[in-house]
């Protein structure tokens, strides 16, 4: 599937254009900040709340910017992705924005909840068997029978540039900031953050956070080359996927560091986000908080912008509650 | 304890200077709003999202602006009050911004939770019984003892001028609104909405919303009078208390009707906002968006304010996972 990203970089205009291209159908998302926390963490937090961007995550920045960008032909033609999280519910909102289909395939083992969730925003599910080569020769038929445009969902330029547009409003709703920090799982929004920084705040560090239980990012960062772990299981689901070509290219430029957090630490933050600032955020994106906490030698005395990348939680199995 | 009170009704200029008084202390919270919640609804909602509020509720508003406009030397002495809800951390978190000490008398039985937050704020428990007659003469002694000042948590002149803030914020923000509904307890924060709106939004209809289980307010407004219940008992436990002479003077007079909803539509929608809002938000809460969805007739195509007025829950006893 490789062949059918876009090969060329995003650069700082795109992700203007993207800006412009999605504001209509995205959330301009509030800045929150807590005391608290601030006490707790020594350092002065503004927490974007992309849990509340539509369709309950920072995911349908790229979505909508891939999905609005297509010109008439290609779109009639509907868009397809093989994400079973964040990314599916976006561009199957995005692309019912625009009154085209989208097709999304996901293992039939998928939670019951997730294939509701992607069919309530109007997905179209072909369900796969669970394994790799399974979605990919069913994702294959989907598109040849279909001539869908995949939308990756993080190796992608127009998915990337999209992101981008996130620490633009944050930037734009601080009025600068010493540090960004956000999760790292494909590095979407992490590549995101160097695009729009490297020119929008070029003295702000960007650090990314990671579950300890799949660090292959900041394994990658320490060996200079992407390492891919097979299947690595965190209670930060968004975050187990590996970084690819687009994404690596401005992790690997930009990022100060990769900061990691252990699972209990990550329930704890979680939990603390919940019960501080009363916002329901999901685990991939206490990942953040916990790093910070963790390190408060790093962000003591800056001003931290912290990106709440989604709030997709199913409330029937909260973390700290399980038996 | 009744002739504490300041016998004079707030008027509009009251509210406007408690506005100026409080602003260092409080959030101007921000309002939401759900495309999900409008088509469910018929109507626009905007959320006015007091559950950010610092101390996590709205009674911050009222309790800021009695501590801070005590003369120095009555400020002296301190504040005190017998609540142990919402309104006993909001008097705490002021007195503590004040520098004051803040003395609130709560039943030996009253969940440790709820003792450890009163004095994560800095207030200084005494402990009654559990019984009217035990808590109004601890009550009595400890206010003899330090001669600190009594702030009730509704019945209060300065108090209703306090929360009468939140609706002149939501008028500033959404530039206007057809309907506000609001939870009723004692009914502070409707006095104060009925206080502001009478000049901010003179055509802005004013709705409350009550358990059915505790639907006391519901009953004085058809009685013409005051109806208190003893002890009634709801998932909305914020809402328990009943009406006092301040409240009932603007309830009476400003609110259209009071609507209520059952312990499940209350729970219903408690979960139905986390889900979709990723906000936390109270039971008590809650109520105002169950009754907007219950009675869709009255709200369809108006443009609706919410009052959000908490978020103060515990996370390990949440009601839709009662075993």
């Amino acid at each position: 599937m490789k062949d059918m990203v876009t090969p060329t970089m995003p650069v700082f205009e795109d992700m203007l254009a993207a800006h412009d291209r999605i504001a209509p159908h995205i959330h301009r998302t509030p800045v929150l900040t807590s005391a608290y926390l601030n006490g707790l963490s020594g350092a002065e937090l503004f927490f974007k709340c992309e849990n509340f961007q539509k369709a309950g995550a920072f995911k349908v920045r790229g979505a909508c910017n891939a999905v609005f960008g297509l010109d008439n032909e290609t779109a009639r033609r509907g868009v397809a992705t093989h994400s079973s999280g964040n990314h599916a519910l976006s561009l199957s909102y995005a692309a019912g924005r625009r009154g085209i289909p989208c097709h999304v395939v996901m293992p039939r083992t998928a939670p019951q909840a997730k294939k509701d969730a992607v069919r309530g925003y109007g997905g179209l599910i072909t369900e796969c068997e669970p394994s790799t080569s399974s979605r990919e020769a069913v994702f294959a038929e989907v598109q040849a029978a279909t001539g869908a445009e995949f939308v990756h969902p993080y190796d992608d330029p127009r998915v990337i540039a999209g992101q981008g547009t996130c620490s633009r409003e944050l930037i734009e709703q601080t009025g600068g900031l010493d540090a960004v920090i956000a999760p790292i799982g494909g590095g979407g929004m992490v590549s995101g953050c160097c695009l729009t920084l490297s020119r929008l705040g070029p003295g702000t560090l960007i650090f990314a956070a990671e579950p300890e239980q799949a660090d292959d990012a900041c394994r990658s960062l320490r060996a200079g080359r992407i390492i891919a772990d097979d299947a690595p299981e965190t209670v930060a689901d968004g975050l187990k996927v590996p970084l690819k070509d687009n994404t690596w290219h401005f992790v690997s430029r930009h990022v100060t560091d990769i900061l990691t957090a252990s699972e209990q630490e990550i329930v704890e933050a979680m939990r603390l986000a919940w019960q501080r600032m009363k916002i329901v955020i999901e685990p991939s994106s206490a990942v953040a908080l916990a790093a910070i906490l963790k390190n408060p030698e790093i962000f003591r005395g800056k001003r931290v912008g912290v990106i709440v990348t989604g709030g997709n939680v199913d409330l029937d199995r909260l973390p700290w509650s399980a038996g």
